[in-house]
């Protein structure tokens, strides 16, 4: 359950007051992940000796682990899922109980304070453990998931201490009335169980963990495929959702019962004859309009509150304070809104509101203001999405938008484990009913049933909404369509997604693309800018490259390797034939978590004449030794060792990939992406190592407003 | 709408007579598509000249290609569609009438007649453009597309004349009563459109058409991909599902009505609260087992059954004849299992059955026979899921099975153009739903209601039996999902998928990859054989290889073009370095095609000299000659002329990719697969050419039952 660190503990915490506050930088503190095969001799050699029943054993092995993998997720969601729905559900019958009392004797403020007070203790917890103990457990996790799919080592991402604090993290956050949803960190766990059970069974999987999700199926987010893995992805995906359903129908008293379709359920769709008209498809198009608009907007004043955390609030303790204060706004802002609220709604025989409040309605009425305020996001949604027509005014709704589009979008970016799928949706549930309200009494002479359900427009609100903000096309299309059980929906949401995402990219990024862009990681578009066919590898690539003979001196390699000025983590192994002067050329590549392990074990040439006897190194210590490697300054050498020789030919890749230095940047870009690589050598004419290209280099150029722009590269 | 036929005519026309029947061979005569780049001096020149404005332009007009070819392939299905839905309701009207009155007055057998020639005629026009006009358009059409997604140029595969010929061929089969489905046929059709409709605009588009397809998504069949290319792909399924829902609308009478989901539409499974239990379950698995196992059984009687009309039935009149026998047998056996059951079921009020039979019945009631054999495919797939629970008696079902299994089996292979989804459906939901029933019969004591639907046995049936002969997962997913509306089956349907795939893969292959390795296509799987990590680059490649210098005689490269014992389409272009004896370095490489096309512009070192006035080459040039350059016996090239020289320098792609010799034939693979490459060459450590990989080297290597094969090249 631990990240792929190679050498040193990674110097900077993730504190938000190291991230630099300057889009145009490219920080130099994070790695690539290595996805080329290292097909040195010794793995030649195992490969080898395995027959055709072990890669029969090995494939089966695979198999087993996307099950327990799926199993595990299950479990973990369906733990959330139930503690959240208890803990949400205590607080609000005690409060209920409280306005209930308190309504009629007056003195409704103590039932405020009761509310703020029990937000504040749930997030006070939540905060406390993001803030202190695991500060890369904020917010929702798809940001650095999507990193770490595009190839990107994040520290501490995938370890066993960020799943427990991001679990018991976003319990504390939904249960503490934040604006903030539950899905995103599901994810991330998701993801943290994938590569823990993956990595704990051997490096040949490692693989895998790149695109072992949650059932959400981000499918945006993955960069390498292949058709195996798609399917062991659906597996594992499918085995989590079994797992999920099969305790959740235990837990409400159902067992057996499957036909629950996954976590984020919004009730079905059940379709009439007549889902839509086509006439209504332009309206849909505007509200995609609306949504990316908002989206942008929601974006932009995220992004400028984010730069403000990062320069003012970036100590621990003012973190939770400021936790704490949304907590508590969020509860005096509901309180408000309802108490105000004038929105009596009859209670019917048939509501389905889980705390009906009277508060001032006539008996057998409730306030419909609260059913949107006084209750846990997702089910907000569920009722926007269902309730019947004319369960809300729409002054309710517009009020509702406006103070929750805020709230939402102040909460997102505190330092508490929380996401945004779900605020995004109802902000977007909320006006897009309020549209379908007005929609319809605008047009009072059409034909009754057309424009009757708000609840359709509610569902293309929160598509817009969500698809404004994230911009996410088809993993979201699948999402809603699953989420909503209809596929009838699926081109007015795809379309609508589309308009949003369109909209919205005109005026600003998505939300996770501005938080990957604050944090400065080199992240890998799918392709390379279109413009930049003019630059070649020459120009991109670094350069002069610290190089080792194929047989090289102990003392050399350390020494390189001990040098924190440079830090290189892959060096090309060249040789140079005896009694020439021609130049030394390239044979092989070499990774430094490789030659660690060599040092460690002593591999040098006089030692293995002196110790004929000596066991052979074996490809299995390389990967016990993963995914940590100890740091070089642990590795004791002594003075007479350093005089010794090592010959890396069986350890070192004999065949690594190279370009010429004529190749365009879109070409290295292509190589370099769809093979996973992390080190690309530049030769020449005469295979002499002239530069190496990593994947900074590459993601130092992009596309700006004017045009192909550098980014400035930073050790931050 | 043309094939990119690079020079000649392909001398093979394809006619069942000439594949070869022996699947441990390789035909030399499929050639790659080349989706690498020529990033050469003109493109370069181009690519600057090119305002950000003009990138912008070119992507708006992709997108608007696609849209196009979504209207068109919508338009091509609504087609399909209405005229099939027309024909075959003529003719069962016809038979419909001539039974009612024969059957009172006896000599039925008139009817019989009847039916036969009707069906006989129809499958005569069929046959006939087919066998005679267009064999490629026999079929499916799935096999070549796939070969074409897999980067194999199938000759005449995307033509319009292919088009036209399977569009009439799928009706006239679809009406002439055979056991075959429009959905394959279909899918061909929207690939033609795609290629024909971006070929004809440019070829920086000609990627875009590899994963043109209709809306069934065969996501398994793509192999080079990116985030913009799925976009596109859904953006143009999304304008073809409207565009056919938009006319369908209007001819059934309803316009405006776009809640119909789609083209393949088994009406929507209404959930109750309980969709199934989880012990129900294993149930789906057993039925995913048995799925794949008759699909194994179909597969392997198709697979003899090709080979034996490989052998003897290879003339287009036999072919012909043999498609007027299927039709001829496939009504008198639908006749005579209609005459003899006496499954008589009452005609309800709401009865749904298009054509009922009442034949010797009571009054108010129909024989159930009929409505699975006098009836389209499609409609009997839909009454078998849809229809009351004991609608069909299981020896009805049981006997329509067994027949239905041969028909079909007999059927897919005929020269007629004809799919095999609808058909497969078919079978499995005949024994699907007789599995529900006996399941029901035997369980007598368990809570009514949960086995009282069969239709839901019959999904589950359909799906294995889908899954058994075919052996896709999650493309089927996807389009049963839709086709049925409801996504709570989607869990069982991929595990059932799965299994029917596994079970079936340990007996026979997909009917697919079967007709695939029959017509010896290399086709590439997504990795290299797992135990082939000990063959390298030097084993595997072709060598020695044809190489031209930098600048070379006219003479020297028409005498390369025009042996056709060689017929390379790729060229390696070394430089020597002048008074040296150095080796010839390798520094570009060049297409037989661009070489065409440089000598019919006679682009000639000494011309140049002569003219400096005259126009110089561009790119548009060779885009113009795109699909179809002209082969070179037709370029006429004089005496003198083959004493110039020509200058490949500015032509060439002066930075092809390379592997050393050592590498292993999985990362040669690898990059081959990802990079999507048609000529990859193999350098040595001074950058001399020692030989060059194409497809046929890489998928010669393929995993048998004993370990590693290698697969013959053959001529044919």
């Amino acid at each position: 359950m631990e990240d792929d660190i190679t050498s040193e503990e990674d110097p900077i915490r993730g504190r938000p007051k190291e991230i630099p506050h300057n889009e145009k930088l490219l920080s130099l503190k994070y790695e690539s992940l290595d996805y080329d095969n290292i097909e040195n001799q010794l793995f030649l050699e195992e490969e080898r000796r395995m027959s055709h029943m072990g890669f029969r054993c090995l494939e089966i092995s695979r198999w087993v682990i996307c099950g327990l993998i799926g199993i595990l997720t299950g479990l973990i969601a369906c733990f959330i899922d139930i503690m959240v729905e208890k803990l949400a559900g205590c607080k609000y019958q005690v409060i209920k109980e409280n306005i209930e009392k308190f309504t009629e004797v007056g003195g409704l403020s103590i039932s405020l304070i009761l509310w703020a007070v029990l937000n504040c203790a749930f997030v006070l917890v939540g905060g406390v453990m993001v803030a202190f103990f695991e500060p890369i457990a904020a917010g929702s996790g798809i940001p650095q998931i999507k990193c770490y799919l595009n190839g990107v080592k994040i520290p501490r991402v995938v370890r066993l201490k960020t799943l427990v604090v991001k679990v018991f993290g976003v319990i504390c956050s939904v249960a503490g009335g934040l604006a903030v949803g539950k899905e995103g960190p599901m994810i991330h766990s998701g993801a943290v169980v994938a590569a823990g059970v993956s990595q704990g069974r051997s490096t040949s999987l490692k693989r895998d963990l790149k695109v072992r999700k949650n059932k959400q199926n981000e499918y945006e987010g993955a960069s390498f495929w292949n058709q195996m893995l798609t399917w062991r992805i659906f597996f594992a995906s499918m085995i989590s959702t079994f797992t999920l359903n099969f305790f959740l129908s235990i837990y409400h008293g159902k067992p057996g019962d499957l036909s629950n379709p996954g976590l984020i359920n919004f009730g079905r769709f059940e379709s009439d004859s007549v889902a839509y008209y086509y006439y209504e498809i332009p309206l849909f198009m505007c509200m995609g309009a609306l949504g990316g608009l908002l989206g942008a907007l929601f974006n932009a004043l995220n992004y400028w509150l984010t730069i403000f955390r990062i320069r003012y609030v970036h100590r621990p303790c003012l973190q939770v304070m400021e936790a704490l204060l949304v907590a508590a706004v969020t509860a005096a802002v509901s309180f408000t809104m309802i108490y105000f609220s004038n929105d009596c709604q009859p209670l019917g025989p048939e509501h389905n509101e889980e705390y009906p409040l009277q508060l001032f309605c006539a008996d057998g009425e409730y306030n419909s203001m609260a059913t949107a305020f006084f209750n846990t996001p997702e089910r907000s949604v569920r009722s926007l999405f269902h309730n019947q027509p004319g369960s809300y005014n729409p002054l309710t709704l517009g009020l509702f938008t406006l103070t929750y589009f805020f709230l939402a979008c102040w909460t997102y970016g505190l330092a508490v484990s929380a996401g945004v799928f779900i605020p995004s949706l109802l902000i977007g549930a909320a006006w897009g009913r309020l549209c379908g309200i007005l929609l319809a009494s605008f047009t009072p002479t059409s034909p009754v049933g057309i424009w009757a359900d708000p609840g359709k427009y509610a569902l293309i609100g929160a598509a817009a909404q969500l698809g404004g903000i994230v911009r996410m096309t088809l993993s979201l299309t699948v999402i809603m369509v699953e989420a909503t059980g209809n596929v009838t929906y699926g081109l007015p949401i795809m379309l609508v997604l589309m308009i949003a995402k369109i909209v919205g990219d005109y005026f600003e990024e998505g939300l996770y693309d501005i938080h990957i862009k604050l944090q400065s990681v080199p992240f890998l578009h799918w392709e390379a800018p279109a413009t930049s066919h003019w630059l070649t590898a020459r120009e991109v690539m670094s350069s002069p490259v610290t190089c080792f003979n194929r047989i090289e001196k102990v003392g050399t390699i350390v020494d390189v390797l001990s040098n924190t000025s440079t830090n290189h983590n892959g060096f090309p192994v060249v040789v140079q034939v005896l009694d020439s002067d021609e130049p030394a050329k390239l044979c092989g590549l070499i990774l430094r978590s490789q030659l660690i392990v060599l040092l460690k074990h002593k591999v040098f040439v006089e030692l293995a004449r002196s110790r004929l006897s000596q066991r052979k190194l074996q490809l299995k210590d390389f990967r016990d030794a993963y995914p940590r490697f100890p740091p070089i300054q642990s590795i004791h050498v002594s003075q007479d060792e350093r005089e010794c020789m090592m010959d890396l030919t069986e350890f070192m890749n004999p065949t690594p990939y190279t370009v010429p230095q004529d190749t365009s940047l879109p070409r290295v870009f292509k190589l370099f992406r769809a093979l996973g690589l992390r080190h690309l050598v530049v030769a020449d004419d005469v295979n002499r190592v002239i530069g190496l290209v990593t994947r900074k280099d590459l993601a130092r150029y992009h596309l700006g407003k004017h045009g192909l722009e550098e980014l400035q590269l930073a050790q931050t």
